[in-house]
């Protein structure tokens, strides 16, 4: 039985820092070559590896193989039955179960694409999960994914949606010291931080799963000089919302939220930034429902936007269920157990083993 | 009789934006050195020029030779008796009526310095009269001075102070699809922009003038990512205060509005960036009052802050006056009339020929 605690160690200790997963890539390309029934690919940093044994289900397995910057110089660590560094969590504990299942695993009773990706920690643009889906979509057709991001060894299905959109409002400039010849846009602001401050989450329940909706302001900008009253104030918005929503209906919902707190005919404006939508739970595919049943555990939404959201784009059914804390992730304090790594092993094998 | 409106279209046809005022500078030396009637000084882009005829009374005569950078490429023009152009008000009409009576009245009642000088459109630390005031206070000494700043040929009496304070609120950084595990510094804004919007402008008379105080938020800024509830937001605001007011007295002010509105335990603060005092009218000094007299039209307070305060530092009693509507300076709408020019010429030649 592979040590997976070990195996995770090895894999933080190899630095993958988006944009520089290159080393991690050749470990990962290596490991899996050296498995005589799998057929590997390798494009950039991306590496796939497949079974082709004509069974009559695939399904994708997936995780990212880069991680965020590093919060200090310190090396990955085993403290007992601990694992602490940056990426233990998010997600080469998920890294290092896949690896070890494919491996270890010649002969799944459904066939099994383990997609191992560069860039899913920063901008949408550099993905190369939804590079592949563009350039080489067969390659991630499959009846169900599994993407084995931390979810602390539960299901969490789907994931939500993101829009990100500006809110300014306009004014006129002045001297500070005779305002009222002008109109002040940052105290203009007031009524749209009023909003956000009123708005409610909504909960959308799918599949039994709560999808609790959230609008947080993640930005704030305005000011000319130090003696001139702004003539344009910003506040940058996050919007969180329920799978299958479409863009229209989600930019309807946003532009409501702020219609009485700005002011088209003074220069306000909302501005869309970008939409990015969820995916559906899923959970009444067979594959999932499996999954889910070998768990043991009653899933949860996934809040977040996840890659789950790639593979639904392509028509597959995907969750996200893998070891680590999600809390934890982007933080000082990842940290990763024995115990989670090799209760993912354990459904994840149970998932493949059983047709 | 010189023109001055053609005077005031020559020197706004030498380009002096601030740090860039060598080649007015040398224009108006050469000028200045061919008066006979004056020791003229210079240093750096600064002129100095003096009477020295025993009077029994000094006045300084002062004005600053920088504008601000230019809004377009055009030259300046004139259209039947008005000038248009980038500094006509702000403040070569001034400087025109300057340089015309030193040339032209080699026998004053009362001793005059005029002092043309560098940089006073930028930051405190490079205005030229400062340096001065720091390394030739001697040269600035006198009963009175007059900065010719646009007042549109009203006496526009002292000046109020500055202050600029960061008001800044903290949070807790937390993923925006589960901001409840965070707290967002930008939504915790709210009561600070109430503070503002609830504050009321306090009028202070002195010497029959009405100081109007005013509190406006000049910037505003916060945000650490687009997908996270942001830890820090700042609302920098600019404080103008009635003259005669300490600085502890008008930190107190600023801390007090903002009081509640904000809550130390939370990391929230104050800072206070600068403060620049103001000065008091002064009209009760007899060539303050003099000057009055000769305009023949109610003096009004000084409400932005002029460099009357580096000479009420010296403790010399000073006021604003000069041709223009100061409420057209840095726009691209700057223009200065004949009449404006004259009317101001007038009242100073009758300052300086009464004893």
């Amino acid at each position: 039985m592979t040590d997976l605690l070990a195996l995770t160690a090895e894999l933080c200790a190899i630095p993958s820092v988006s944009h520089h997963e290159k080393a991690l890539a050749d470990r990962v390309e290596d490991d899996l070559r050296s498995a005589a029934h799998l057929e590997v690919e390798r494009f950039d940093d991306t590496v796939v590896a497949r079974t082709r044994l004509g069974r009559s289900r695939r399904v994708v397995l997936a995780g990212h193989l880069d991680t965020v910057p590093p919060f200090d110089e310190a090396a990955p660590h085993i403290e007992g039955d601990t694992l602490w560094g940056l990426g233990s969590v998010d997600m080469k504990g998920g890294l290092a179960v896949l690896l070890d299942l494919a491996r270890t695993t010649p002969l799944p009773a459904i066939d099994v694409t383990y997609v191992l990706y560069a860039c899913e920690e920063v901008a949408q643009r550099h993905n190369a999960l939804a590079g592949l889906a563009r350039t080489r979509p067969e390659l991630l057709r499959a009846d169900a994914a599994v993407l084995a991001e931390p979810t602390a060894g539960i299901v969490e299905a789907g994931c939500q949606g993101t829009l990100r959109a500006e809110v300014s409002v306009g004014g006129r400039r002045a001297h500070t010291a005779r305002p009222w010849t002008g109109v002040n846009a940052v105290h203009r602001l007031a009524p749209v931080l009023a909003a956000l401050d009123r708005y409610e989450p909504r909960v959308v329940v799918l599949d039994g799963c709560e999808y609790t909706e959230q609008l947080q302001a993640v930005g704030i900008e305005g000011g000319v000089a130090s003696n001139v009253v702004p003539d344009r104030a910003t506040v940058t918005v996050n919007y969180r919302f329920a799978p299958l929503r479409d863009r229209a209906d989600v930019e309807q919902s946003v532009r409501g939220i702020f219609s009485d707190a700005i002011d088209l005919s003074e220069g306000d404006g909302i501005e869309i930034i970008d939409v990015a939508p969820g995916a559906p739970p899923a959970l009444t595919h067979p594959v999932l429902a499996s999954l889910v049943a070998a768990t043991g555990t009653p899933p949860r939404a996934k809040l977040g936007w996840t890659d789950v959201a790639t593979f639904a784009g392509l028509g597959v059914p995907a969750t996200n269920f893998g070891p680590g804390d999600p809390l934890l992730a982007h933080t000082p304090d990842e940290h990763v157990s024995r115990r989670e790594l090799e209760q993912v092993r354990a459904v994840l094998a149970t998932l493949l083993l059983t047709d």
